[in-house]
């Protein structure tokens, strides 16, 4: 693969996703800049560090790209500046691997969503949600077996989020700057939906609750969404930041998908079919690319991401719709 | 236990819950009477004929009360008429075990209700519905822990029923004489999160669809429902008849209960529970008493039947609402 160098702003996400792909293949981590005053970069400069990396430093994220002129910006703020920065980066044709939700409002995403339009009139600009957890094993198995039609067409899921809540920086506090339980932590359920299930969808009811959060000013612990997809098909996706901290992982994902011929799920990193043939469970079969190291092949021809920019915009927007339900207690239609 | 006199109206539901009772205290089961002309009651006879007993077989159901004058009346008929039959054997002084959903019909609830609470001003008739999944080890074992508060307050749930759909009667495929998927199937789950959770309903959002039902009529193959409780709570009820023929078990019933304090979840008939002490698997404790034993007993005055007829009307209520939401489309309130 060419040599691609990149950039990061801030360090409040899931900017780990990259690195190994950056070791990997020798790119030259050129520099980093903080998304805000108050982000510390020093644990992250850390984790650089011990792969080799000693990335200049800046404080101006704008004045890092002007003067870098990077293939990839890594963007992950605090999330409500990601649409702001990916806007930014994108417009200068700079390639943007950004943390989910990729906007934390309606009107930011708008924005965003323009801005990617417009550069990819004319050039060929990528842009990528940090969905990474579509890449791990158990849930790259479940995508292959359902696209596989084993199970039929789906016409019911649940899928659930469960963290500990731990000890959150401050930003988690601030409807302003993390966005939201449904947008930070259910999104990742909505992914799988979309993904994994091909789901259409339609509507969205929900509820969430910032009751039990520990302290945690604004931060949702519990949420619940129902969708509803085309043709009678629906969907919930459960979260919540009440995982007892004694539990023997930090979170608790699965999914259970219920088609026509079978019924799969997703539960304790285990992939389980039960058809025609009865129940087993599956060998967990790990994708052949990670996922930045997928975008940043695509940046160089070199096959597509299978994390759409379309995708990361639909499930950022299903998220945000979702989470406006959830404030206005109304069941609210779902325009993709 | 007084020697009590019972008596049975159809063989469409779960009378079997009243024979391991009728036969351990050798209550005298004086006769049965079909609850429509087309209901086959050979298959029950046979079953009551295993335990010893061979009662008189009436044609029509309000003769065989007039005559017999029972104690108590095993009600499971098509579920359309457990509210007329159960409305009249009340009124008649007799004491009733019914199936769910007792009313199939908002009117016809009413009129049960009405017709429990005339008795009730100047008698005490016993009226409850069976929810025997209850009793089942590890629901009541379940039961025990969220009591202890060990979990602490409930802030979420996310219940399953899962069916194989099997051969069905006729009387599955006509949603005037079964009532549909929720009052009949997701109703039990809604009683383990008003018994287990003391969860306050407050609105319900639903979905269902007769997609993928395998030919049968009106039957709804899938439904998911999300219950707004009080104080920011909420509640999920996955609902389906598409649990493959060749699966282990007939059922996958289960219940995840999320705490201020901890996890508890049922599954695969087993209890686990995630606290501030780690992951551990419950040791199932069955309940002192089955649920008709226990109904039974508090007919002749020897404690009360955990299963009241308020449980029995609120959550037959709970279901007909949900359903209601399903049909319409439209977030409906919950006034209990």
């Amino acid at each position: 693969m060419k040599q691609l160098r990149v950039v990061q702003i801030g360090a409040s996400g899931h900017y780990e996703y990259a690195l190994p792909t950056i070791k990997k293949y020798g790119f030259d981590l050129a520099a980093i800049a903080p998304g805000d005053v108050t982000e510390d970069l020093t644990g992250a400069l850390k984790k650089i560090g011990k792969i080799g990396y000693a990335p200049k430093v800046y404080d101006d994220w704008r004045r890092m790209l002007d003067e870098t002129s990077p293939d990839i910006a890594v963007i992950n703020p605090y999330m409500a500046y990601n649409a702001e920065m990916s806007a930014y980066a994108l417009s200068h044709g700079i390639h943007v691997f950004c943390e989910k939700p990729v906007a934390t409002t309606f009107a930011d995403l708008n924005m965003l969503k323009n801005a990617y339009d417009d550069i990819n009139k004319e050039n060929d600009v990528k842009f990528c949600g940090m969905f990474g957890i579509m890449y791990a094993p158990h849930f790259e198995t479940a995508l292959r077996c359902v696209s596989s039609g084993e199970i039929g067409n789906v016409r019911l899921v649940n899928a659930q989020k469960s963290y500990r809540l731990g000890t959150r920086e401050m930003f988690y506090s601030s409807r302003e700057l993390l966005g939201g339980t449904i947008p930070w932590v259910a999104i990742h359920a909505i992914d799988w939906i979309y993904r994994i299930c091909d789901f259409k969808f339609k509507a969205v009811t929900a509820v969430h609750s910032t009751e039990a959060n520990g302290g945690n000013g604004d931060l949702e612990a519990t949420a619940i969404m129902l969708f509803e997809g085309e043709n009678g098909t629906a969907a919930s996706v459960s979260a919540d930041y009440l995982r007892p901290s004694a539990a023997p992982t930090h979170d608790d994902d699965r999914i259970r998908i219920v088609g026509e011929k079978g019924i799969l799920e997703v539960r304790g990193g285990q992939v389980y079919l039960i058809s025609q043939n009865g129940e087993r469970t599956l060998e967990n079969t790990p994708p052949k690319y990670e996922l930045f190291e997928e975008f940043a092949m695509s940046v160089c021809g070199e096959g597509e991401c299978r994390v759409t920019a379309k995708e990361t915009f639909d499930t950022t927007y299903i998220a945000l719709v979702a989470r406006q339900s959830a404030d206005s207690g109304r069941k609210i239609g779902i325009d993709i």
